[in-house]
C-alpha cells in the first residue's frame, strides 16, 4: 500500500478513480478491485491536501473503511455520520465532491469537515468531537418509528470515545432495541497522543485479542446474529449471558462487539460489514477496527503528530510549506506568561483537554511536566477538577478554546463562579478562526460568560496585554477569571518582558483623545480602531479611542466619561451580540447616559454563521475591519460612506 | 431498622445523637454504637422534613453510609464529597446543623444541597449531578502536589454514574496514581426509575456477585492492597493483569472494584472503609454499595417516588400536606398542548434527560409511550439524539430545565443550530425557582440562547399564551425554537382551549396604551406590568404594555412604535443581563433610536447569584415585583420614590 513517489504530480494515475463519481458507481466494481481503487483514493487525497492544507493523517487512516463502507452500505439512504469530521477527505472525493477538493477550507470552496448543506452524503455534520453515537441514534429511531428499514452507521475515534457524551450515547444506545451500527475507529491517537483509562484499556484489548481469522470471525459473527431467533425472550436472554462471559466494556453497556479487525484490510472488513449489514439484528453493534493514522505515506505515518492538521506541503519530501512568522503565536505567549508566573509561584497549575500544542500548554508541560494535566476530550470533567484543585488552594489555569469550552458551560457556572472559586479560563481562538470555518468561530464566549455575575473577563488588545492579564489572573485568587484572544499570530510589534506586570482589575485605559467620536474596544480589534480613527481625522471627526481591558468588571468612570464627552459612541469586539457591548449598554442604559441623545453604536459579529475563509476576510463581512468600524462611526455622525472595495484578494 | 410511629413527635428519642456535635464525637463512639445512631439520625431527619419539606427519600438511604464515613474517615481533613448534594440532611445533621435543619430550604436558612459556605464539612457544593468525581480527582491532585495525606470520598448515585461527565472523570482517575475513594451508592433510582445500559448492567452485577461475606470481603480486599508492593513496576503488573480476569467495566477504566456491599450493614461498610482508608494504594478505589432509598420509613419505601422530593407531611401517616393547587402547573399545561399536537401530526416526539415528571412527558408518555424518549441524565445526547431525529424529519421536543440546559449548549450551537435543525427547546424553571436556590435559578438561558444565530425564542405570558407557543413551534420546521416559561402554578385565569393557536413568528401584542412610558415584557412578568401601569397612572402617567411574546426574532415594528412614542422605555424579564433586553438594546442601538435621548431601561435579574427563598421574594430581591417594575418607571420619569415595604412575610 505504500505509494511510490513517481505516481505523484501530473503523472499520476488514478483510471479507477477516474469512473467513479458517486457511490453507486463505486458499489459496480468487484470488491478485488476495491485495494486498488483505496490506493487511487489515498494518491489523489495526499495530491490535493499537498495544494490546500487542511486535515491529512486521519483521511488517510479511513481510506479503506471508507471505500468498504460506501461499497457494502448503500449511501445515501443508508445514513454515514463520521465523527468530528476531519477524516472525510477520501468520503468526499468519492461522493461528487473530487472536483472541488482543490477549494476546501477556502473562502466559498468546501468545508474542511462534514456537513448537511454541502452534500446528501453528509447526513449529519460535525467538527467538534463525540456527536456521532447521538446522531446516529437520532436517525436510527426515526428509522423505527417511519418504519424504513436503512442502516445508520456512525464512526467514531478512539479519542472521541473518551468524552461524556459518548458515553452517554452508548448507554442509551445500548439499552434500546435500535439498530445502529458503530465503527470505533481505533487509531490510538486522536490529535495528541492519547490519554485515560480508556485507551489504555484498547490497547489491552487489541493486545489480549489479536486480529481474529475470518473463518473465526465469521463463526463469532453468525453465532453472535442468529439468522433468526425464536422469540424476542431468547434473544434477550442470549444478550444477558453475553454480559458474564469475558464481556468488553461495549459489550456491559449493552453493544454487541466485534474485533478487533485490520482497518486496513479488505478482507476483514468486507464481510464484517456485510454480516452487520445482513444479520437482521435490532439492536446496536460496535465494530472495532484497528488503523493507522497517516496510512501509506510515510512522511505522515513517521511525524508524531501524523500529520493532523498540515500546511500545503511538498509531496515527495513530505516537508511542509510554512511561511516564517511575522510574530509570536499568541497561545506561545500565553505559555510563556505562565510559566513566568509558574517559576514564582508552585500553586499555578494548567489543565487541557487533549488539545497540549493547540493551546500552548506542551510549553508549559516541558518546564513543569508534574503541573499539567491532559485530562482527554473532556471540558466538563476538566473544568469541575481544576474547580477542585482552586478548592485546595492551587491555581489552576484551564485552556479551553472559545467553542470548546461550551462543552462545560454548566461546569462554568455551577461548579466554579457560584462557588466563587479562581479557575482561570484561557480561552483561544476567541474570535474569527478562519480555515476551521463555522463550528469552529469563537463567537459566543462573551456572551455567555459575560452573564456570569462576578466573573472577570479580560481580552488583550496585543502580546504584552496578553502577558500582563496572565500576570493579573495569577492574582486573582477569590473568584474565576477569564483571558479570551484570537486565533494565530500576535503582533510582533511590541517587544515581551520576562514576566507580566499585574493590571488593576476593571480598569481600561485611554490611547488617544478626541472630541465627535469613543470609540471603546475590547482585545485585538483595537488596531483596527486606532486606523479607523486616522480615517476619521482625515474626515475632520477626531476620535477618543479606549482600550477597555476588561468586559467585566467594566470600568464604570471610563465608560461614563467616554459617553459624557462624545456625541457617538462605538463599541468594537470580535464577538457575538449579547457580549461586550450589551454589558456597556445595560451601564449606560442604568445610569441614564442614553437619556440625553448619545449615539450608541455596537460594533459586533453579525447575528449569522460565519463560514470558512481567511480571518481577514471574516472580519471584513462582519464590519470589524478598519473600513466597517469607520464606517459604522460614519454613518452615526449623519455621514453614510460607501463600502470601500475590499483590499483582500 | 424500621421507625415506630411512638418514637416520632415531642417524645422522640435521640439520646445518642444529643451527645453529637461534630463528627469528632462521632468517631468517639464505639462501633457497636453506630446502628443506633444511625436510627436516631433517621428519626430526627424524617421529623425536621416532615416540617419543611424537602429531599427525603435520598437522605433515608444513606444514614449508615453517612455515619459510617464519618467514623472512618477524619472529616473535614478527608474530604467527603456528596454528588448532587440532594441526600447531605443525614450528614448536615451529623456536622454541626442539626439545630437549623428546620430552616432548610427557606429564606435565610441552610441550603437543601452541600455548599461551601455553609460549613466546612461542605468541601465541594453540588446541586446539578454527576461532579463529585471530577471535584475529588481535582482535591487528590491537589493533596499529591502539596504532599499531603488526607483521603478524598466521593458518593455518586447510580442515576449521576450514567451521565457524561462522570465518566470523563473516571476515564481520567483511572490512568492517574492519585488515591481516591468513589462510593457508587446504587439505588437503582435517581428521581425517575433508571434508564440505560448502565443501570442493567448494575443490576446483573448485584445479581451475579451476591453481598460477599466479611471474611470473603477482607481476603479479597487484602489481595487487592498488598501492604506493601516492591516496586511501582509490580503493582502496575498486578493492576494490568486485573482487567482480564473478569473485570468489571469500573476495573476496565482502571479502577480497584469492591462490592457489592450491603449499604445499610455497618459490618459490611465499616471493615471496608477501614481496609481502603490504611490500604496504601495509590489509585481510584470504587466502592460499590447498595442501598434502598426511602430506606427505613414506610411511606417512602413504598412510593413510587421514595419521596424523592416532599412537602411538609405527617410523619405517622405519610401523608403529604399539599395546598390544593389554585392552577395547573406550567409544566402539564405544556404536556396538554404538545399531546394535542401529536394527536394531529404523527411526527411529534419528545425527549426528556431522566426528568419525566419534572417536565411533564410522564403525561405525554401515557399517550405516546412509543414517542417518548428517556435518555438518561445525558442532556449531552439527548440534544444530539434530537438532532438526528430531526434530521430524518421528526418533529423533537427536547424538554429540559433551564440550568440543566447549560449541560448541553455546545449540543444546542454546534449540532442543532448550525445546521438550522428544528429541534424544539422546552425550557421549563426559567426564572426564579424558589427553594432550589442559586445551583436551579433559571437565569441564563435567555442570554446564552439569544446570542445564536436564527434561533426563535419565545415565552409565554400565561398558560394560554404556552399552548399557542407550543403549537406555533410545531410549524417552525426550518430552525430551532425553545420555548421558555417558570416553574409552577400557572395564572389559572385564561380558559384553555383543546388545541393552542398558531402565532405569527416575531409578533408581539398590545394589551394597554399610554403615553408617558412603554413596558414591554418577555414572559410572565406581564401581569405585574400591567400592575405597575396602573401604579404609574395612579401618579399621572400612562403606560403602554405589550406582550413581546418573541426575544428572537424580536418584533421590529413595535419596538420602533414604542421608542417612537415614548420617553421612556423598559423591558421586563425574568432572567439575566444579557438576555431579552440586550437584544432590545441592540436593535435600538442599530435602528439611531436611542439618538433622541430614550429613557432606556432594562428591568432584568440583578447580576448576583440569588440564594434560596419564595420565589416571591426572589422576584422582589431582584426588582422584578410591581414595585421595582413601577419604581424603575418613576426614576426614568425623574421621580424617585422609596421602596414600598414589602408585603411578603
Amino acid at each position: 500500500m505504500e505509494i511510490r513517489v513517481s505516481q505523484f504530480g501530473h503523472n499520476r494515475q488514478t483510471p479507477l478513480l477516474d469512473t467513479i463519481h458517486n457511490p453507486a458507481d463505486l458499489r459496480k466494481l468487484d470488491e478485488s478491485q476495491l485495494p486498488q481503487l483505496a490506493e487511487e483514493v489515498r494518491l489523489d487525497m495526499i495530491n490535493a491536501v499537498s495544494r490546500t492544507g487542511g486535515h491529512l493523517g486521519a483521511g488517510l487512516g479511513v481510506v479503506e473503511l471508507t471505500v468498504a463502507i460506501h461499497h457494502v452500505f448503500n449511501t445515501p439512504d443508508d445514513k454515514l455520520i463520521w465523527d468530528v469530521g476531519h477524516q472525510c477527505y477520501p468520503h468526499k472525493i468519492l461522493t461528487e465532491r473530487r472536483d472541488e477538493m482543490r477549494t476546501i477550507r477556502q473562502g466559498g470552496g468546501l468545508s474542511g469537515f462534514t456537513t448537511r448543506k454541502e452534500s446528501i452524503y453528509d447526513p449529519f455534520g460535525a467538527a467538534h468531537s463525540s456527536t456521532s453515537i447521538s446522531a446516529g441514534l437520532g436517525y436510527a429511531v426515526a428509522r423505527d418509528l417511519a418504519g424504513k428499514t436503512n442502516n445508520v452507521i456512525s464512526v467514531i475515534g478512539d479519542g472521541s470515545m473518551t468524552a461524556g457524551m459518548a458515553y452517554e450515547a452508548m448507554n442509551n444506545a445500548g439499552a434500546m432495541n435500535s439498530r445502529l451500527v458503530v465503527i470505533l475507529n481505533d487509531n490510538d491517537m486522536s490529535i495528541a497522543p492519547p490519554v485515560g483509562a480508556l485507551s489504555a484499556y484498547l490497547s489491552r484489548l487489541i493486545s489480549a485479542k489479536p486480529y481474529q481469522s475470518m473463518r473465526h470471525l465469521a463463526k463469532e459473527i453468525i453465532s453472535k446474529f442468529p439468522p433468526r431467533l425464536e422469540t424476542a425472550a431468547k434473544r434477550a436472554e442470549e444478550y444477558a449471558r453475553g454480559f458474564f462471559t469475558g464481556g468488553t466494556l461495549f459489550e456491559e453497556l449493552g453493544f454487541f462487539y466485534i474485533g478487533p479487525v485490520d482497518g486496513h484490510d479488505f478482507s476483514h472488513l468486507l464481510p464484517v460489514l456485510k454480516n452487520v449489514r445482513d444479520c437482521g439484528f435490532d439492536g446496536p453493534v460496535l465494530i472495532h477496527a484497528v488503523t493507522q493514522k497517516g496510512k501509506g505515506y510515510e512522511p505522515a505515518e513517521k511525524a508524531a503528530d501524523k500529520y493532523h492538521g498540515v500546511s500545503k506541503f511538498d509531496v515527495v519530501s513530505g516537508k511542509q510549506e510554512k511561511t516564517p512568522p511575522k510574530a509570536p503565536l499568541y497561545q506561545n505567549v500565553f505559555a510563556k506568561a505562565l510559566i513566568a508566573e509558574a517559576k514564582h509561584d508552585d500553586k499555578v497549575v494548567a489543565m487541557t483537554a487533549a488539545m497540549p500544542s493547540g493551546t500552548g500548554l506542551n510549553l508549559f508541560q516541558e518546564e513543569f511536566p508534574d503541573r499539567t494535566f491532559d485530562v482527554g476530550i473532556a471540558e466538563q470533567h476538566g473544568v469541575t477538577f481544576c474547580a477542585g484543585m482552586a478548592c485546595d488552594g492551587y491555581k489552576p489555569y484551564a485552556t479551553i478554546y472559545s467553542t470548546f469550552l461550551q462543552r462545560a458551560y454548566d461546569q462554568v457556572i455551577h461548579d466554579v463562579a457560584i462557588q466563587s472559586l479562581p479557575v482561570r479560563f484561557i480561552i483561544d481562538r476567541a474570535g474569527m478562526v478562519g480555515a476551521d470555518g463555522v463550528t469552529h468561530q469563537g463567537s459566543y464566549d462573551l456572551a455567555y460568560l459575560g452573564c456570569i455575575p462576578d466573573m472577570v473577563i479580560m481580552a488583550p488588545s496585543d502580546e504584552l496585554e496578553l502577558m500582563n492579564m496572565v500576570a493579573t489572573s495569577a492574582t486573582i485568587d477569590d473568584k474565576p477569571s477569564a483571558i479570551r484572544f484570537p486565533r494565530g499570530e500576535a503582533t510582533g510589534k511590541v517587544d515581551l518582558p520576562e514576566r507580566g506586570t499585574v493590571l488593576e482589575i476593571g480598569k481600561g485605559r485611554v490611547l488617544r483623545e478626541g472630541k465627535h467620536v469613543a470609540i471603546l474596544a475590547l482585545g485585538t480589534r483595537l488596531a483596527d480602531c486606532l486606523e479607523a480613527a486616522d480615517k476619521l481625522a482625515a474626515h475632520g471627526y477626531s476620535a477618543t479611542v479606549a482600550d477597555a481591558r476588561f468586559a467585566k468588571p467594566l470600568d464604570v468612570d471610563l465608560v461614563k466619561n467616554l459617553a459624557a464627552n462624545h456625541d457617538v459612541f462605538l463599541t468594537v469586539e470580535e464577538g457575538s451580540i449579547g457580549g461586550f457591548s450589551s454589558l456597556v449598554s445595560n451601564l449606560l442604559a442604568n445610569e441614564g447616559l442614553f437619556d440625553n441623545g448619545l449615539k450608541f453604536r455596537p460594533v459586533c459579529m453579525p447575528d449569522i454563521f460565519i463560514d470558512h475563509d481567511s480571518p481577514a476576510k471574516q472580519l471584513e463581512q462582519a464590519g470589524l475591519d478598519v473600513d466597517g468600524i469607520f464606517r459604522k462611526a460614519m454613518s452615526a455622525l449623519g455621514q453614510e460612506v460607501a463600502k470601500s472595495s475590499s483590499s483582500i484578494a
